[in-house]
């Protein structure tokens, strides 16, 4: 086993950012080095106050610009949380390779850039080889629930006929962003205005998923199309953050559809809501799969997208470090896997 | 894309090699090279002919010594489908490095053989890196159901407090041989009688499944035990090979737990039984994790053992031929995944 701890920066420090501090912070053979952010509300503060533990002598201060944050030899690998976008990520993931060191992004499209921003996805491959790190985008979903994890089940099928994935997924944890992002509480007339004028975030990963798929089964997609619908409740629905009178908008109703020579073969459905139990609606994350053996899996409830996303973030991080240099992908990687040891027993020596 | 189909020769041509002859006849970029098997009854026919498909010019006549099959550069991989045990599959696996092949083993102690034999997966590893191959263990289970697919659920999970996992199926699909194997029919007398002689196999893998698990995420074992029972049958049971009357035994349920410091944090449970419908028994596999956060996983019924067995040796294919050499694990490698297109797409250039 080595001797040297994982050394890690977290850029962006928001809920996601601040629960993988916390995590690696109770792990062991990891050490946080830096964090930044440039929310005014907790530069300058200690992370150690911000995540309500213990201060070591040694005390890591919230900073705005990461140049004093990343040093080159003295960070190994950098989580970034801070984008949903590739092509908003990349300007920070071209930067942070040029440094020389490995990082891992929490961007939805980053889960399979090649399927949004294929220039900028052989950019990042290129680069990354060039300065000798690794480069991975993942997350609960896409990266895993609607992507990693179907795929990984045909492992055991010889052939394959039809995939349809649900994701049903309760908004009632969060806060008032997404409630405003999802259109919660909104009227019908006010969403469909939103959702036409481009202004409504709804799921961001679909296409990703696809590609993810599409690649690794080696299926042709010949086309795609995706929809965004509201999700009309015909009960008062109140969440802590949220609330949906009788008439209005509980959710958003996301599908997608890619075929395959033509074929309709893959389907993805992602309706969010609050209190979904009200509308008799049961959480969970669904696949089931025609072919040779056929396969009907599900998870009641769902993965909780917030956890799951810390989690596989850190937990992929011994797994990019171990990589050769390059843009990787989820199924370009070893299956994830939770960290219950001292993560240096999972780096490869040299 | 390269040029040159992938070439595999199959060792043991029972229900698995023949399934799995089948399988790569239907593939694209593969191409059977030979088959090897000592069975009087089928040396010297045509491949296509017991496969019941179209025989092409050049036919492929079943070779009861290996040495006539696996040539020197003529052959990219061979698929070994004869035994359950390391110790006996160690001879033909150490013969194969030598020829400089890449090894697909279908023995179950094979799955992960520092488990049982460590010395001989010290020796295999070094000569496989020696030779410049690949070798591999994998199955439905032990490889997949009951190991693989619990490592990757906890890839979303920041902490592990749990594990408990079931594979409930029914043994009415397969054959007289495992019939016997497993006790069905037997009167319980008999059935304690050949389990303390140990001439019941039972399933033959939680040792492997463990010993998986537990090096996936960083877990000290320090003690394992397992059993075997008889399951009987309160009702008279009929299957196409088998037959249990009132009182005797349908099947055989086998349990084991493993403990991390001292606490019992992971438990198998395999009972597997003709017609277990007519128990009331739903058979599937069931994954659940306690932690954070936690997952409940079904898959109804059961992934077919069978079907599944032979769809990941092959699909494996690809992952073997691309690792760096050495004896590898379902640990090591990319998640499995279904082959829907040309093979040789999916080999990384050299």
């Amino acid at each position: 086993m080595r001797h040297e701890t994982v050394k890690v920066v977290i850029w962006g420090f928001g809920a996601m950012g601040s629960g993988m501090a916390k995590m690696i912070h109770n792990k062991i053979g990891f050490q946080i080095v830096g964090i930044c952010d440039r929310n005014p509300e907790i530069v300058g503060k200690s992370m150690y106050e911000l995540l309500k533990i213990s201060k070591p002598k040694k005390d890591i201060i919230i900073q705005p610009n990461i140049e004093n944050v990343v040093k080159k030899g003295e960070c190994e690998i950098v989580i970034l949380a801070t984008d949903s976008f590739t092509k908003k990520a990349y300007p920070k993931i071209e930067w942070l390779i040029r440094q020389g060191v490995n990082v891992i992004s929490t961007a939805e499209e980053m889960a399979y850039p090649k399927a949004n921003e294929p220039d900028l996805a052989l950019k990042m491959d290129v680069l990354a080889k060039e300065y000798g790190v690794t480069v991975l985008g993942t997350g609960v979903n896409p990266g895993m629930m609607m992507d990693l994890l179907v795929v990984a089940l045909t492992g055991v099928m010889e052939s394959v006929d039809k995939i349809e994935v649900s994701r049903i997924n309760s908004l009632s944890p969060f806060g008032k962003t997404v409630m405003e992002e999802q259109g919660v509480g909104m009227n019908v007339s006010e969403f469909k205005h939103k959702m036409e004028l481009g202004t409504l975030a709804g799921h961001v990963g679909f296409k990703e998923s696809v590609g993810m798929i599409s690649d690794a089964l080696g299926w042709n997609v010949t086309d795609f199309k995706q929809t965004m619908m509201p999700i009309i409740t015909d009960i008062d629905r109140q969440s802590a953050y949220g609330f949906a009178a009788k008439g209005d908008v509980a959710g958003v109703d996301m599908n997608a559809t890619a075929w395959v020579d033509n074929q309709p073969v893959l389907n993805l459905h992602h309706p969010q809501q609050i209190e979904p139990e009200l509308a008799g609606v049961l959480t969970g994350d669904y696949i089931d799969i025609e072919g040779n053996p056929p396969i009907h899996m599900s998870i009641k409830p769902e993965v909780n997208g917030g956890v799951g996303t810390i989690a596989i973030c850190v937990n992929m991080i011994p797994h990019v470090i171990n990589a050769k240099p390059g843009l990787k992908t989820m199924i370009d990687l070893p299956v994830p896997r939770a960290i219950l040891g001292d993560v240096r027993q999972m780096i490869e020596e040299e």
